[in-house]
Parts: structure tokens; C-alpha cells; sequence
């Protein structure tokens, strides 16, 4: 399937980890990471010259319908880490990003994961993505 | 101003802290408390017959304007409290709510807060509570 | 390899989606949805006689090494769901959790997921589930 | 009291509004203002050469004892906003921060706030802030 191809961009996004995000293991709690995700995919998207909320605008949303992470090193308070993110068109009405978390300090690779997304409309019905998105993925 | 005057009812909500509350001091991350708060304030509302849902329906927002918390005690993963919400209208267009957060392992009173609402139409322009709303906090 | 059998028992758990849960789509954020994965397990510990708190205590605490989550049917303020939680043990230092996310008003499976769990030791070195943790899941 | 004077430094902090902070209502949800603002005095504590890390590592961790925010207008996704802290020493046992929330696209002030933290030791005692710590606010 030709469509089915990583996108060659790959984003960075820099966060520090906030106070907020850790639990009393003294580690950043997991499900921060999918918020993380959500910030990464949206830098992917400007980085292509577009924005989350303009596709939103234009009538399509972009629910999560899978989400995978794996974590391999924990992540402490303050620690400096970068989102990478990539893009795939998987068919006309659904996308899958894949993202490494990457701890500054040291370069290793401390979660990785993907989340695929299924284009609805407003009224929640599957929908195809419009073709001007679906060209930022090609 | 005779409609300034605390409503005599007094709901209790019980909520046992999560993990994902915590932070790496141990202790419940203080953001987290005005979660509860708004917890607490939709279970007033259920009592009193309505939701809060039902009032966004009605066209009438009703965001914070204003919040203060006191903390006194820290809580930790996995205690029960209590959050005992009290209201007040403080005008017809105004209404404010009182939590006061209760270990319930020995009644310790942990944290004590208001939040003061507006009124605001779909727009986001200042309104009034419509009277069937005004008349809960009789 | 005998330890890898799903307990019999299923933990059910209900909670009502919280207004801090829902994003601007005006349904639950999916990140959320491992904070009621999280609430489960811990319910499903409660109700074999412990408590995630007492496993750390000992010594031992269980990182999430591997998170999946499917999303079916969104969810909506207000709503109420069952967290259906059950459990199984696949080695001596890792255990799996699996989720359900039952609407109550309708009883739809809104969304699946699992979490995998290895044990690790103070000083976060890989270690083996004491016997009488292990034993909780046979 | 010569000690309670607010610190000349303010320091400037930029974040973008995540789809995560967003509620129903299509704004940010009112809690995660309290997450900017530790994300501001971290900042600020950065900025003097210090970090809240290594204060706790010292022995002495600062709890938020009374929070105060008022809201002024909502801010929505991907708006960028910066984050303006300072600071004054009330005691030698207590420090304030002062923060307000400006979005950058119109320089609007759009919530202001305050924290006051005790200082405690690792038994959660109260505690003196120790002199490095203290001259950090003259």
C-alpha cells in the first residue's frame, strides 16, 4: 500500500518534566507520557505547516483509537527529554504517529510508542481524511 | 443582600486518593485538590436534583473566576477523604462553593477552599442564572 | 508454563468521569484511561487481601513496563463506568493487568486495555514478586 | 520587616496551552493554572542559580500551605502564554510566589495567582530555610 510510508520528517520536541508529572515512586508517572504523545503529534503537524486546532476547524477530529507505549528507563523531575516524533498514513481516514522519548542528559531512548488515529466528523462518523491533510503525510 | 446566605445542605463526597495524585514528595500534588473541589460541587448540584451537565445544556456556563486553598495536612495514596461542599449565591449572577477536605481515618480537616463562578452564555458573555438554577441555592 | 493463567477473579470498580477528564472534543482525554487502568489494579490487589501501598512498603514496586490500550466508544462527562480489572502472573518478577471499560448506563465496552508490570527493588533493580505476592494471583 | 520585600527579578516562563489542559467547555481546565505555576517558580529558582531539586535534596522540601488564583479571561489550546513569577521571603520559614499568566498574542493578563510555602523538613517538621536558600530572595 503506497500510502503506507513513514513520513521522512521527524519532529523534536523539548520538555522538562514537570513536579506534576511525577508519583511517589519519585518517577514521571506513565500516563503522562500519552500527554507527551499529543504534544509531539501536534509539533509534527506545524512542523508541516499546519496546526491540530485547523484541522479540527475544518470539521475533521482525530481520536486516539490505539494507544501503545513501552518504558524502558524511568524519568525523574527536571529531567530534560525530547518527544521524536514521525507520521504514517495508514488508509484515507486513518494516520499512525510513532514516538521515542529521549532523555537529553544522555541520549537513551526511554519509552517509545505510537498511537494510531481514525479521522470522524463532527457528528463522531468515521470519516476520510480531506485530501490537503492527507498530503502532509505523503 | 438576603440571598447571600450559605445553603443549609451540606454534600459529602468520598474519594480515595490515586497514584496519579501523588507526587514525588509522597503527598497529593496541591493541584489536584481544586479537581476534587469540582468533584465535589457537581455531587451538590446532583443533590439539590440537577447536574452540571444539565446546566451547560440550559446555555449557561459557570467558570471559576476565583479559587483559594488552604493546605493543613498532607493526604497520601490510597486515603480516603471526604469532600464537604457547601454553596452560596452571591448575586444572580454569582455563586460560590466551600470544600473543606476530611481524612476520614480521623477526621482531620486537611485542606479548606471557595471557588467563586460566573455566569457566562454559549458566547462567553456575562449572564444571569437562570431562575430555575438561582432557586437551588435558595 | 503453569503461572500464566488468568485469576478467576474479576475486580469491578466504578467511577463517574470527572470534568478535569474531558478535552475540548468534550469527551475523556484518552491519557485518562490509565489513570482508571491504575485505580483498577489497585482494587483488584484490595480485593485479594493487600493493598499497592503494602507491596511497596515491603520493598518492591511494580513500574508499568508496557502499556496497550484500544478505544472503542468515547466517553462523556458524567458518565458512569466500571473499571473491570483482572490479573495474571507471567513470571516470578512480572504480572499482567487487563482492563475493561464498561459504560454502566448501557453496558458498551467503551475500551480495553493491559498493562505489564515488572518488579523492581528500592534501588529500581529487577528483582523477583515476594511468594506471598506471587501467590495473591494463582 | 526588611526580609518581606518582593524580589526585583522576574522571570518569564513560555508554554503552549497542551490539548490535555483543555476541558469541555474548549478552554483550559482551572487546576492546570497551578501546574504553571510550579512550573514558574521552578523557573524562577533556575534563574537564580539554584534548582528546587537540589533544595530538596538538602533536606528541606516547600510545600504549598494557601494557593490564590483569579481568572480573568480563558485561554485556549495552543495558545502560547507566559508565565511571569516573582518572589519574596515573608519569614525565614516562608516564601511567596507571585505569578501572573499573560497571553502572548495581546500581552492580555489573563489569571493571576499566588502560592505561600512553609518550609519542612524530611519528617514534614517545620522548618528554617536554610541561609543559601534564604539569600536566593534578598
Amino acid at each position: 500500500m503506497p500510502t503506507a510510508r513513514l513520513h521522512p520528517r521527524e519532529v523534536t520536541t523539548v520538555l522538562r518534566v514537570r513536579y506534576a508529572e511525577t508519583d511517589q515512586m519519585g518517577v514521571v508517572y506513565y500516563a503522562n507520557y500519552l500527554v507527551w504523545f499529543e504534544v509531539g503529534r501536534c509539533e509534527w503537524l506545524r512542523a508541516q505547516g499546519t496546526t491540530y486546532d485547523a484541522i479540527e476547524r475544518s470539521g475533521v477530529v482525530l481520536p486516539v483509537i490505539d494507544v501503545h507505549c513501552e518504558y524502558r528507563l524511568p524519568l525523574r523531575y527536571d529531567d530534560e527529554v525530547e518527544i521524536r516524533t514521525r507520521a504514517v498514513l495508514l488508509s484515507p481516514a486513518r494516520a499512525e504517529f510513532r514516538y521515542e522519548v529521549v532523555r537529553r542528559r544522555d541520549g537513551a531512548t526511554t519509552a517509545a510508542g505510537r498511537t494510531m488515529h481514525a479521522a470522524v466528523d463532527r457528528r463522531g462518523r468515521p470519516t476520510r481524511l480531506p485530501a490537503d491533510i492527507r498530503s502532509l503525510f505523503a
